[in-house]
């Protein structure tokens, strides 16, 4: 027993705050004030759930039990999700692979909670969504995080990971579109890393929280490419249902029996209304809806990217995907933490500093988030050239 | 590494099946043949959800964005949660100190991530839920398990804590009312666990899941007698919304922002929808449903009990909360595992078997659960009179 009595487990060391926190805790402070803050900070959609989604939860809402449902989700939840593969992505993916989860968080639990030995290593780049590393944590594991930069679109290549094996390493996890750079891993690529990774015996995990929300054609989710992958989706963002807290895990059939039995302690099971509710999420016209929200992000980007780019930031690679673009902010600042807290003030625009994603070069780099509408953006824009 | 390529991390063959599923397996079998199946097995209310909280869910989903919410909760939710603590339990709780989980299921999951270090030892009573262990395996703790049996209502009390203390124990589990004998903890007893574990410097997690459906007067909760314990309870069993997987833990002030940190990461939050219902839980036209429904459990275990010790089985305590019976069934048969498939092939009867809750004597007793009418309680009697 090398700690006092009553300190918290070792772990929470490593679970480290968001600091966008505080810009956002100041936002409050100021609007409390009565001062108007664009909102450039914040991960979610602006839009709610599609109102066939919503009718769904009322009518499930009214008329069934809602009891507990198995533990993987209810079979004809499963059955859409795998439809949705097949004619969104020309995929084949039994509903026995596919795991409903409390949000992609709840399938990031089950995967790791799975897979993770104490001490392994998990590869991952850096910058990275920081819930990745924490993941790995909570279950005494260690991220090992690979600098990543505009060179390789700021993401992991086989080559990296293939250099960066060694006995401990036990996995990959890759996000694609990625949080926070928006951008995207070329199928041949990924194809390449899977290869790598399963030539070693270990693992690769692909998060596709953003696969939906993709710019520039439409991208291969990693089932397409092999079978022995895990993969973690979400209803929150393409489907625009945050707080219901529904997501889903693909992982190879041969685990299924372990996720289900670790799901039914873990969790018993995910939420039932937002279960019936996300039944709706796959109906012709709720996806031409999205379809149209999808659009409506892009215009965004092509408002914000652009604007970005002529105020002197450095936007290298173009985001192809989610609602986020990572931008170098040296030629304004040494420190983006400084930085955003500065724009906030002054400008009263919130962004995200770029240290809630990692070390590497994180203080050169903020992120922005295009989640409001196309004239609260071009405030923010004018705004930030105020200040500039 | 001493594991295989692709092997599923080495907590996994802590997570043992539910035997009850093999139980429930056979009854959907015998059910798609047409018979008639007592469930006696199932472990949630067979009330739904009280229709205020349906309609205060229907407003939300109708009139809110349910997007995230905080990560502890929404700030009036956690308020009701205190007034009812004050109001019911005659105890001031700050709301700062509750967290609202996915389910009770959430609770512990957080309480044990943020307390549990690889290899410390947690104390529970054999035989108790199973998730309290698998819990603690999780996350590389271990749970050490103590026979209790009849001669102290199933439950742990100080003297055992304090004898089987030792240098690798680092808490105490607790379930009162308990699953799945029904039995509580005095006030007395819980006070001098939480002295002798606080003595050691350890910590006290009391699971008050049943709290709510007490039947022999209002049952002290833990935190009328300590600030320094932890405690979950749900939204699952007393307030019926069990698919709607919220609950909540209370956790002593200084482990609130380790608390919340982990919260963000883990699960970013609970469910908003179901958030919003739950407000409608503690109105008082719902509060009088609710203790309409207790009385009903009530009158069936006052059926129930008598019943079957009537036939037979060994209940040499009576359950005083939450609705199970646990039931020794040596006079029948060898093998309670055994003894429960013949039940339900035989009879009809789904019951679960002991080897669920533990090791001690679990080949001797099975549960019951009170979870269907009166009627229904009064055929599967008949049924099992029949047989035996």
């Amino acid at each position: 027993m090398n700690r006092q009595a009553n300190d918290a487990a070792a772990r929470m060391a490593g679970i480290e705050p968001f600091h966008v926190m505080e810009v956002q805790d100041r936002a409050l402070e100021l609007e409390a004030q009565g001062r108007r803050i664009i909102h450039m900070e914040i991960g979610q959609p602006d839009f709610s759930a599609p109102p066939q989604v919503i009718e769904a939860a009322v009518d499930a809402v009214r008329h069934r039990p809602l009891g507990y449902t198995p533990a993987l989700g209810i079979p004809e939840l499963r059955r859409e999700i795998a439809r949705y593969y097949r004619e969104r992505h020309g995929v084949e993916v039994s509903p026995e692979r596919i795991a409903v989860t409390a949000g992609a968080s709840g399938a990031f639990l089950l995967a790791l909670a799975t897979l993770v030995n104490p001490g392994d290593e998990w590869i991952m780049p850096d910058p990275c969504y920081p819930c990745s590393r924490h993941f790995v944590r909570l279950f005494e594991g260690r991220a090992r995080t690979l600098p990543v930069d505009e060179r390789q679109s700021y993401q992991l290549c086989a080559a990296d990971v293939q250099r960066n094996w060694d006995a401990r390493t036990r996995g990959v996890m890759i996000a694609s579109p990625s949080n926070p750079t928006g951008t995207s891993v070329s199928a041949a690529e990924l194809g390449a890393i899977i290869d790598c990774v399963r030539s070693h015996g270990g693992f690769t995990l692909v998060d596709e929280i953003y696969l939906g929300l993709s710019y520039e054609g439409s991208l291969a989710t990693a089932l397409a490419l092999a079978d022995d992958v895990f993969v973690v989706n979400s209803f929150s963002k393409y489907f625009n249902m945050t707080g219901w807290r529904l997501g889903w895990m693909v992982a190879p059939a041969r685990y299924m029996r372990e996720v289900e039995r670790l799901a039914q302690n873990a969790f018993i099971c995910p939420s039932a209304p937002a279960q019936y509710a996300a039944l709706a999420a796959f109906l012709p016209d709720t996806l031409a809806l999205l379809e149209q929200r999808r659009l409506e992000f892009k215009r965004r980007r092509d408002f914000l990217l652009p604007a970005l780019r002529d105020l002197g930031f450095a936007i290298p690679v173009t985001p192809s995907g989610a609602f986020y673009i990572y931008a170098g902010c040296e030629r304004f600042a040494a420190d983006s933490e400084e930085f955003a807290l500065r724009l906030l003030e002054e400008a009263g625009v919130a962004i995200t500093p770029g240290v809630d994603f990692g070390s590497y070069r994180a203080r050169a780099h903020v992120r922005f988030a295009y989640t409001r509408s196309l004239e609260e953006l071009e405030e923010g824009v004018r705004r930030i050239a105020g200040m500039l």
